[in-house]
């Protein structure tokens, strides 16, 4: 990373956690150039680069300003307590299903989307990239392929491994059909039905429907948006109950953006290994946090095999490829025979297509634009949040994804507010499709993961008028 | 299908029925023109591509025979009894890892693949089809087509199905990883851990590994060789044990290379409604069949929607590409949600390039020259075990697939065999694999799937060798 950009990110993240707050002036150019011993053109490209990104604002002879959009009106929720501290059946499907079945309309504003806009995607490159790995592959290789993945997909993915600090033996990889058949292979790998399972509250919906597929109990465990799962209640629960696994997002968790700290990761971590309770780490966000470096996972402290760590490139290179991968400790071996069992391998001439690219096609230049677009989507979707919802609403503030989670007041009922937003033209993903036990009925998950437009704006508008109809 | 076409097929038939025999002379051009009304020419140019298939033989100045390879020195094995009629946990899983594992090495004789010659196949022409499916197609397609299969590719194959007189409703159809995550889809709809399963024998070795992973108790019904599934005994087995599903192949039976005829198809329809049983009809082999019609499915019956009729692209078109199909009758929504839950959808690049090439690639004259390839290769292997192997085997005659399966004398022990012929750089599928209480312990799968060589030619001489040290 060059000098400007690793100051543009410094000052982008003091922005982001109200360090600098919204109409503040930033340091002048020349405060900055001494302070970081940088020239002051240095400085000039940073702050060019943060106006571009809509974080500042320039105002002649006056200096340049952290924008109003970034206000901080609605404020952060606290941490929701978990209704009832028993294991519970998990019965969510259907309502899932009938939720997602009616976010399918095309034309709706996609506020209910679970995945970013494709256009933000480099795919015509990505196609050329599999027309070339087919070309280079030849033909035994496409049956070969099917056996333990793609050899150079597999050391593409293990060097950014070793790139964010992470070392693990390229034998621990298994490549699969996005994370969800990750997910599903490593739970199945420990686990039978009946037993107990640790999730996150509110949680991801996808695993709440693996749960009940596989007639596993979830014992759930409230997240922090701000901090992550509550690791007390989570010591409690693992001295009191057989919990046969946990299932995480460390990172920019599913729907709070929640993510641990380094600290926090350490006593998770020392959680697991007291308990020697396995952890399927769901990392499919990893690389859409919005500071300078990537987080490391949970999975970098793993000396025991015990953490199976997710990863996917759907949410952030090659959505409808269906390529994820599991890094799976202990499990690796008992993961890929059950795999061979179920789908065989993923796709090989898709997998040819992420190696290529992966090598050759500018990735990391890629997540870069891809992360300064979503930032200024989600400014964008805070701000108009901010001028129209009403008083008393709470909003998360991640530090990177395509979410933001929203705590209306306790009269709203977001599954009516769906209804009523769908029949405007407007999608959302109401609360209790995040939960076992149908909690979070006032809250709704919004994505911002299109580009932001006046028809975006006015959606932000209607919502606010419906929701103040309640 | 021309005129000459038909001939030559119906003459194949023939011969391969034996009604032909091996050196017998054919009628001669000009009575075949007389008794078919057909001009001599139509009758020459059927000859000429029978003599290019390796099936007969011009000898001047004496007409057109039968080649000597085709003889029937070994005779076909009969109906094997099943050992023991009770129903079997299903524990078969680790030989058959261990056997596949020591398959791998790409340099042997490759007697023992799963797969046909990936030169067989139109690869390249399959990479155009993609690069343009893809960009047709268009980035918000990508997310889209995730939902439910690409669009395109469920009509072309819903077109197939009504060209070969089937029809039924497009929405049964869900687009999956492979016949093998269709099977296993369907598979966990019907059951519950502990049910019996009513399956062939000898049987796909995958379908033994999936009633292992899914806790379900096998019912094996013997397979004849010539006529598929025993329904005597399937009938005695359903009136007497609570069978939850049947998994047969109705077609190219895998290893047997065995087809119900359509009596018995209807008969064992007849079986299925009168039990309300649901039958998993694993078709994967359905396009390789010799003879000129494609045989319809038991799925063709299918008024009560107990049918689950699961295709494939991996063994006729693109291996590796994980495209397979399940029609999936009163099933259909069941199988669709649990995709959605595991894999969510199957690649939709690779989808979108078989929906092209299905439309514009030739599809149909790939397969008749991949059916003539693999005719003249089971002709040339079934040539070579009638000089090498010893007397007393005995080997099956299927009318299409890549497969032979051998009935070596008592003595013989197949996992002995291939560990001798491993050492000398050839490969087979041992006869155990294929049983859920290992049986078949002097039987071996072998592939004709590749082309046939001098190589091909030594390796037969030398497993007749190590047949002979028993």
């Amino acid at each position: 990373m060059k000098r400007y950009e690793r100051l543009a990110e410094d000052v982008a993240t003091l922005i982001r956690r109200g360090v600098l707050a919204p109409g503040e002036r930033l340091p002048s150019v020349r405060q900055v150039s001494r302070s970081r011993g940088v020239s002051p053109s240095t400085v000039f490209q940073a702050y060019y680069r943060l106006e571009a990104r809509g974080l500042i604002l320039a105002r002649p002879r006056s200096g340049y300003f952290v924008r109003d959009q970034a206000r901080r009106l609605l404020e952060t929720p606290g941490i929701s307590p978990v209704r009832g501290a028993e294991a519970a059946e998990v019965a969510v499907s259907e309502l899932v299903f009938s939720v997602l079945d009616s976010l399918q309309d095309a034309d709706t504003v996609p506020f209910g989307s679970a995945f970013p806009c494709p256009g933000l995607f480099p795919l015509p490159r990505l196609a050329r990239s599999m027309a070339k790995g087919l070309r280079e592959m030849g033909s035994e290789a496409v049956v070969a392929g099917m056996t333990g993945g793609d050899p150079a997909l597999r050391h593409q993915i293990a060097r950014r491994y070793v790139l964010g600090g992470v070392r693990l033996p390229v034998d621990e990889l298994v490549i699969t059909n996005g994370a969800m058949e990750a997910l599903n292979l490593c739970l199945q790998a420990v686990t039978r039905p009946g037993d107990l399972v640790a999730i996150e509250s509110p949680a991801f919906y996808a695993s709440l429907q693996v749960l009940e597929r596989l007639q596993l109990r979830a014992v759930e465990i409230p997240v922090d948006p701000r901090h992550g799962v509550d690791l007390d209640v989570l010591a409690d629960r693992l001295g009191r109950w057989p919990i046969k696994a946990c299932w995480f997002m460390s990172h920019l968790q599913n729907p709070l953006g929640a993510s641990l700290d380094e600290s926090r990761k350490r006593a998770l971590y020392d959680l697991l290994v007291e308990h020697e309770v396995p952890l399927l780490e769901d990392d499919a966000y990893a690389e859409l946090h919005f500071g300078p470096q990537p987080p490391w996972p949970v999975k970098a402290l793993d000396e025991a095999g015990l953490v199976m760590h997710c990863g996917s490139f759907s949410k952030c290179l090659a959505p409808g490829y269906r390529v994820g991968w599991v890094a799976a400790g202990r499990q690796a071996r008992a993961v890929a025979r059950s795999q061979l069992m179920t789908t065989i391998s993923p796709s090989v001439p898709a997998q040819a297509a992420i190696a290529d690219y992966l090598q050759h096609g500018g990735y990391d230049r890629h997540l870069r634009r891809l992360r300064h677009a979503l930032e200024s989507q989600q400014q964008a979707m805070l701000a108009a949040a901010d001028r129209h919802f009403p008083a008393g609403s709470r909003v998360t503030r991640p530090e990177g994804g395509y979410f933001l989670w929203f705590e209306f007041p306790e009269r709203v009922d977001s599954l009516q507010l769906l209804r009523l937003a769908l029949a405007e033209g407007i999608s959302l993903a109401p609360g209790p499709i995040f939960s076992a036990t149908q909690g979070y009925r006032h809250c709704a998950r919004l994505s911002y993961g299109h580009p932001w437009t006046a028809r975006s704006e006015r959606a932000m508008v209607r919502l606010g008028e419906l929701l103040a109809t309640f």
